[in-house]
């Protein structure tokens, strides 16, 4: 990590202020200045809590949380993004039959949002409903707001969603610039984003999405590969290829594991659902089919089963770029012979690479802060040197 | 809202030292001085967090929720109340058998308590137990603190109760004191709380109790209007017609809903349980007759569905006073045809009042805020002063 | 208890440097003066409180708690000593089959304490597994401190495991130094660890073997009675006896509740699982013996009801030395002819100590916090010191 002083120089050079009283809900919908501004901020509140300089904005106020599908990490790292701003987690734990239709969206959110700062929202279960879900509450609580229901407009973080996975995503690409000493050095990076195998056949596409979508801006060369059946979102593929266009990247897709593995500086082996199949069950679960889910879900563990050989071995591993290739995994890992009998990593891979992994996941809580802190302050550089003035220990010791 | 000033003025004239170190339970046990104290605070601490002022008058401290019945705004707003303040809340998720006895009410409360400043209650489902089960913890702090087992005496507020709902009917009060620019304007202000159809039969009669009784002391006209079979609790009724007669109010019951509504300037439909048939489930409950709370259930479910035109329409606002008649309600309203397809309100007088009831139900943290700041502090106006020399920014922008 | 100044005095004289980025996970592994330091923290701790003066030394972080076991009493213990300390709980609610190889604890345990100060757990359900999970969750939040995965390097304190109960034997002793004028004065008081019939008959041999183990230090003569069969662990039955021997003090063990009761200055009677037994139904559990289990319950049953006579009547406390003789139970207490038919103790000697047992239970929030406090502060004379100059109102009124 740069010096604090280089950070809020960077920082000083970033147009942000779309940013401010804005949701983050997809990574392109963000200027690259914006992505940057991300990182330098989230990387100022590391440097910072590191040294023992309190970064509390925020002296009361609710940081809403609402999880549609179980999480701990997420949950965590949100809890200590809020923590660490000075805001309190108050989480919304609704039935998932309550807020069905579009007038109760609009007025749970309100209800919930008369001293709500931001509101995290993970909602990745069902195909065209979690983004979706998203807008509609970021709607109702801007119109709140607009009628006076709301004193202040609570910001939303997508935690995740169907599409994209933005804070995860944005915490991996933290740690490759920390992992390749800055954010230039990424360019002409080739990094294998691929499909692997778990005994679990319905992960979510928002990682593989949102890794696409993003590392291809950063002038990388990303493969995408998977076998046939386990297509991504089209409308995702076409983003990531216009952002190689822009960004003198490459984005190329396979179906084969070893291609992308070839030469690669990074490698990101994990388990998807086919995105057809996930809309079926999508339109299955909608008819309240639960009969035709059960058969669809035996289908897929089938068509999963004969795709074992997507696993990241020691093999594999031997084509990549060199001894320095990065694996990269979300957490949790299906890891051979140790979580599940046949999955998407060989133990030994995963047991070299376990501390990056344990540092790539330690990103997401300053990713999570930096996104509520640029949507809630309207001069982030003034606040930080502020805080810098103050020095309120975090620990008084 | 007045202004800041005018506020601490009318603040200084109310006496409010007997609310000091006392719980919140029923409006009628608070004095009209007391209960306009309550919405000077709620105005006041408003008018402070909309001027980024801090309002915490705590620098650590629990706030004890215990929800015994499910509740999504009243608890965000508990915890938006407490957050305000400073304090933390803790949640009691007890199971509904462990604290079946005095003898373990006595011991659960202290045990709760060490760090309890406030506790809150919501304990709705029975009639005859959710006030009484109050007044058990009441009575054991109070003794906990006398007998030096607790550094302080946890003040309770009553989040809904078998009787009243004071915290919701004293947001509704706030409401039309905002709405018609004062509380000198409610004199002679026509209110009609009415019963309307709702295809669940069970909703609770705190919220009419709480109208009826708190409303009439404004000086306010106050019309009850159900079906036979849909009495409230006798001792509530006579409160009313007390209150109205000291007062100069009035307080009218009719069978028929059109009455209620004729030149009303509030009205206020609403389903609520037949008395009578909430006190045979309470003891069918307790005497384990689950056969005979399935048939009481059937029975009441028939006699509900031959109410169904007792809808608050556009045809029924038409007899009202005029265009600026307010419809309130204390939400979720049964809309026909959104969440229902029979129910207490027509979609397009609910639309055409929704911002009014979104502010209605702001008003409600701000309401157990002043609640609480009443009975913690014993010089509110020397403390508001004090929070307003120091102006610790809310949020450090 | 003592003056802010005479508690300083002696914490400076008492060496707790060793405690510094330490667990709290066994009474036996601190020294005296560690155990010392840890009592008179709670008793600074608690006169700063009571003199409304701020304790918190964190102006943000967060305190995790994981409860593998229902608990109601020390879980708010924990969050109010977290809160008295500026600390935000974060609680891991864990499915109990998703933490099940040593792999993923060692991944769960950094995931949730990046920002983690503290972690507290509970997890006394099976012989031979609490305190193991602990030390394995200690090991792998060293671990990933020392590979920079985490910023600081979160502390245990054991909330109950199979082996020790020490926020509750150490909050016990607080109870009598207080209750006694000194820790100087338990030297040669008698205290009576009994069995005691319970309905339930799998309670946890944390509580009995914390006590032993503590008290015997404190050169008590302690008495261990329980019927044949329920025996506690050896190897604490070797830690008491080595603690009588080296502190002046001595351990007995007896088959008959009266040769416990006979002159005892302090009497503890509660219920507890036969070790044995508890081995057996572990390893049943091991096996996914669900059958087994049932079996064994039955026989355990069986065996308990043949003990009913081990109750605290008033006839046994006339056996002890006199009318200033010290009932102790850690509640809830098993009360005959209240909370059972025929239970640990009789209704009139319960209701006779109750205010003591209640301040007794009131002991636990400050011992937790001193436990936290003298593990994250490197000097706590010096923090306490500036505590107290600063004298931050905790409550600002």
């Amino acid at each position: 990590m740069k010096g604090l002083g280089e950070l809020i120089d960077k920082l000083k050079k970033l147009d942000s202020i779309k940013m401010y009283n804005e949701d983050f809900l997809l990574t392109w919908e963000k200027s690259q200045e914006e992505i940057e501004a991300v990182l330098t901020v989230a990387d100022i509140l590391r440097n910072l809590r590191e040294n023992n300089i309190s970064t509390k904005v925020f002296d009361s106020g609710l940081a809403i949380s609402q999880f549609r599908d179980n999480s701990t990490r997420t949950r965590f790292s949100f809890s200590s993004a809020a923590n660490m701003l000075g805001l309190t987690v108050a989480d919304l734990d609704e039935g998932k039959s309550q807020i069905a239709h579009g007038e109760t969206v609009r007025e749970t959110s309100n209800m919930i949002s008369f001293m709500a700062d931001v509101i995290g929202i993970r909602d990745d279960m069902y195909i065209g409903k979690g983004n979706t879900y998203m807008r509609e509450v970021s709607k109702a609580v801007q119109e709140g707001f607009q009628d006076g229901v709301l004193e202040q407009r609570p910001t939303l973080v997508n935690l995740q969603c169907d599409i994209d996975h933005p804070t995860q995503s944005m915490a991996d690409l933290l740690h490759i610039v920390n992992y390749f000493g800055g954010i230039e050095n990424l360019k002409g990076k080739k990094l294998a984003m691929t499909w692997a195998y778990s005994p679990s056949y319905g992960k979510p596409l928002s990682v593989p999405q949102g890794i696409i979508a993003l590392m291809t801006r950063m002038g990388m060369e990303v493969t995408l590969a998977h076998p046939e059946g386990y297509e991504l979102m089209p409308e995702v593929i076409e983003i990531a290829k216009e952002n190689a266009a822009r960004s003198g990247g490459k984005f190329e897709m396979t179906t084969f594991m070893q291609d992308a593995f070839k030469d690669a500086d990074i490698v990101y082996p994990k388990s998807w659902a086919p995105f057809k199949a996930m809309e079926r069950r999508t339109d299955l679960y909608g008819n309240g089919d639960f009969d035709g889910i059960k058969c669809l879900e035996k289908e897929l563990l089938a068509q999963n089963a004969s795709h074992k050989d997507w696993e990241c071995t020691e093999e594999m591993m031997l084509l990549t770029k060199n001894a320095q290739t990065l694996y990269m995994h979300c957490l949790p890992a299906d890891i051979t012979g140790v979580s599940c009998k046949e999955g998407e990593v060989s133990a030994s891979v995963f047991d070299r690479y376990r501390v990056e992994l344990y540092k790539e996941a330690g990103f997401k809580p300053y990713i999570i802060a930096a996104m509520m802190f640029l949507s809630k302050v309207e001069n982030p550089v003034e606040i930080i040197e502020k805080l810098i003035e103050n020095s309120t220990p975090r620990f008084f010791k």
